[in-house]
């Protein structure tokens, strides 16, 4: 997603209005810089692009570059770099593919930016565990390559082509998550630098384990605030012997979430359950020149033995016709199933030619399963009544939807309009029992929820693991939650 | 288990002796205790039964009485102690079942213990978001019933009917965790009191979240130490539409073991896969007047539909046959499903009985799924070189496994004897990669192996949470961790 805001910087709606903006910068000295260039030599960077580009990601916000990038290749160099950072509090932020969505790389308070992309090894895949090691910048295609002729595969997909360091700082997720997890439900064991420039690995490699307070939870899902996550162990799963896809239209939103509820209930393993609303269909429509009905449509995967599979399937087609959904269209073989999907891996860029020009606002929200049908109700009547053009989609198995939200990017008022948007998404988020962020996590964009979300005993929680982790605040100051309230 | 160390107090080995016994008591000023007994009227007491009933777990050593103990209805309760104890620096102890293993709640330094036996309500259950909620105390068959006829069922089953709020603290697990995880994979929020006594919950109902810390993996396997959990919201599990039952005996350790690798491999969703050694075969045998093979055996569980269960069940029988194993035997009707595995149910009182007289030690160690079969052959080497009576089985798809070594309790070399096969089992499955601890938490008995596992960088971020999360050390002070190194 291109940067919604680079043109329109001083757009100021409560939320991006509590980016901490005036914390000062604090830069490294000269004494510093020289240091780091003395190490890395040609991995250590300033110029204006490498800058650009390290405070860049794929938010609204306008780019907050870093003062220095050093490109790492192991931990050991992490390590020297948070210690010689902590000499002086200079900030520290971590970078892997620039793929995050809400502010988390923007070097608000400056600071130097550890690029792991060339910290890309495989370190290890062990069949009989189910497991592999990587280091921090290996993406999660990198992976799925090494895994390849192996029977297995790393499940979580959040879309873009992210590193794993960078997908478990985030908790990512994705499709599949309604049977596989999310990445806190398949990474195993991280290594980690913390503020201090220590190192520690949070687990052994048991499968489970009750042995101390569960750090590896601690740092998934901290984004770079608590420590800096080198290599992560992660769960692998076998490849089903077959994979059928389908795709069915219903009447309604609420159909089709009845029908994906009812499926898990009876204990049908989905692979992946993703929602289409109707706007999406005609953007696919017309982007792929297809005839699909402009209807609410589910996207489906199964995966097992051929039993289970034809099993499984029969069960759905009873239940979806109950629910009134219609025909369903089948793929069981790899280019059919393709041909499938298409439509949903397509959603993004057919969306947005729903109107040339323009750019979009990705939102998040996350609700119980039972309440899914009513919040995107309520939310696809907002988007009615306030004449915005916002196709949804989502992962209902998780009862995690994004819509997105279409602007002209140039035009401040249709900007504001789609934040207020998204502020209105979160609130009613929370009012369902849900969070402000199922998968793309807090970064700057969520911050001003946080307290809305988990109430003041919890954040003071929050704040005080910040203070006691990382007491210089150095680790991507400013992101998550501030150190002092 | 009844205590071991019961009669023999003075024993002294390098774990047990790691005991902070010199830690100064921090009992209740009379104005405290007042304070309390005008508070909680019949439900705190004194008595010396309870004190000593409260300060017995099913650990090895011996009792150590609280002060005074309070039964609390509700969270407001809960905080209501915390406050009152936290002005004094008294310490505060949770109680559910009383059946941990490792000295967790044991009252070394005396202090308040609350026991939430009668805040055992079910306060919500959500079929469509497969989840429920109960008030700490709730054990694990309370809600079973409560789920009767819901047609779902809470999966965690660590043997004892511990309490939901135990199992949570001690991030249990049991013979169902290859299929349906750990109590970490099933709690989805807890509601807490921390140290201050101020009341949070740790996340909202939604599936996934990646807003902030995860604290419901922070307080869950924290044993009491961060905070008293007192609600939690747990996962839910369709019950399966078929379930069968099998049993095959093995040449070997190795053979079992290869068996459920290969079966996980190949995407089995087994329900329960626990091995059982020739030894508690025999035992069994003896107990229940059977004459199965004296060999090592796997107890086997499947479920799904049909045609599923059918699929998988005769791969199964394939990868057990190439493994070497003899011929299945068969139960899908509950009640043979229930004679099927009542050798493993009866396992720790048959095993008992080999020796008139005998108390046993448990052990807990876990060590990655490849490296099960060499701990397991190491650890019976072990067993044979000493002259033990220590039969072995376990949680094979975990590669977790427990011996139980028999002593006569009155025998302080026997004693010493199992307390030192102990600490080498411990050091042989972190040579293997794996924890001290799979399923019974720290406790006292494992506090000594905290460091040798996770190195010093890791058990000084634990200390840092420790110190800041109860700056005090008024949580089950001594158990996990010192807040002090």
């Amino acid at each position: 997603m291109v940067s919604l805001l680079e043109a329109t910087t001083d757009v100021a709606t409560d939320v991006l209005a509590a980016v901490p903006a005036a914390a000062p910068r604090r830069s490294p000295s000269p004494a510093l810089l020289a240091l780091l260039e003395q190490k890395f030599g040609e991995r250590f960077s300033r110029s204006a692009a490498v800058l650009l580009q390290h405070g860049t990601d794929e938010s609204a916000y306008p780019p907050a570059p870093p003062d220095a990038v050093v490109f790492v290749t192991g931990t050991d160099e992490v390590a020297f770099v948070v210690q010689a950072c902590a000499r002086e509090r200079v900030p520290v932020i971590a970078f892997g593919a620039g793929s995050s969505v809400e502010g988390h790389l923007l070097a608000i308070q400056g600071g130097v930016c550890i690029d792991f992309t060339q910290m890309n090894a495989v370190l290890a895949i062990r069949p009989e565990d189910m497991t592999a090691t990587v280091q921090a910048g290996v993406t999660r295609s990198q992976l799925n390559a090494a895994l390849a002729d192996s029977g297995f595969f790393f499940s979580v997909d959040p879309g873009a082509d992210a590193t794993i360091g960078g997908m478990a700082a985030t908790a990512a997720s994705g499709t599949n998550t309604v049977r596989y997890g999310t990445m806190r439900d398949n990474v195993r064991s991280l290594t980690v630098v913390t503020a201090g420039g220590e190192v520690l690995r949070t687990a052994s490699d048991a499968r489970k384990s009750s042995a101390g307070y569960n750090l590896t939870q601690l740092y998934c899902g901290s984004e770079g605030t608590l420590g800096l996550i080198t290599e992560a162990t992660v769960r692998l799963h076998p490849r089903p012997e077959i994979t059928a896809a389908a795709i069915v239209h219903f009447p309604s939103v609420r159909a089709a979430v009845d029908c994906v509820i009812q499926a898990v209930q009876a204990g049908v393993s989905l692979a992946r359950a993703e929602m289409l609303d109707a706007l999406t269909i005609r953007a696919i429509n017309a982007h792929s020149q297809l005839s699909m009905a402009e209807q609410p449509t589910l996207c489906l995967e199964f995966g097992g033995g051929q039993a289970q599979v034809d099993e499984q399937a029969e069960w759905v087609r009873e239940i979806a016709a109950e629910c009134g959904g219609g025909e369903f269209q089948w793929a069981t073989r790899q280019e059919d199933r393709s041909r499938l999907w298409t439509p949903r891996h397509h959603a993004y860029f057919a969306v947005l030619q729903l109107r040339a020009g323009s750019r979009c606002l990705t939102t998040d929200a996350c609700v119980p399963i039972s309440a899914l049908a009513e919040c995107i109700e309520e939310t696809e009547a907002d988007i009615a009544a306030h004449g915005l053009l916002a196709p949804v989609f989502g992962h209902v198995g998780d009862g995690n939807f994004h819509c997105l939200v279409l602007v002209d990017p140039d035009d401040r008022a249709e900007v504001e309009a789609a934040e207020a948007f998204s502020q209105r998404l979160v609130r009613r988020a929370l009012r369902h029992g849900g969070t402000s962020t199922g998968e793309h996590g807090v970064g700057l964009h969520k911050i001003g929820y946080l307290l809305e979300e988990h109430g003041e005993a919890a954040v003071a929680v929050m704040r005080s693991i910040k203070r006691a982790l990382d007491p210089l605040d150095i680790l991507n100051p400013g992101k998550v939650i501030a150190a002092r309230a």
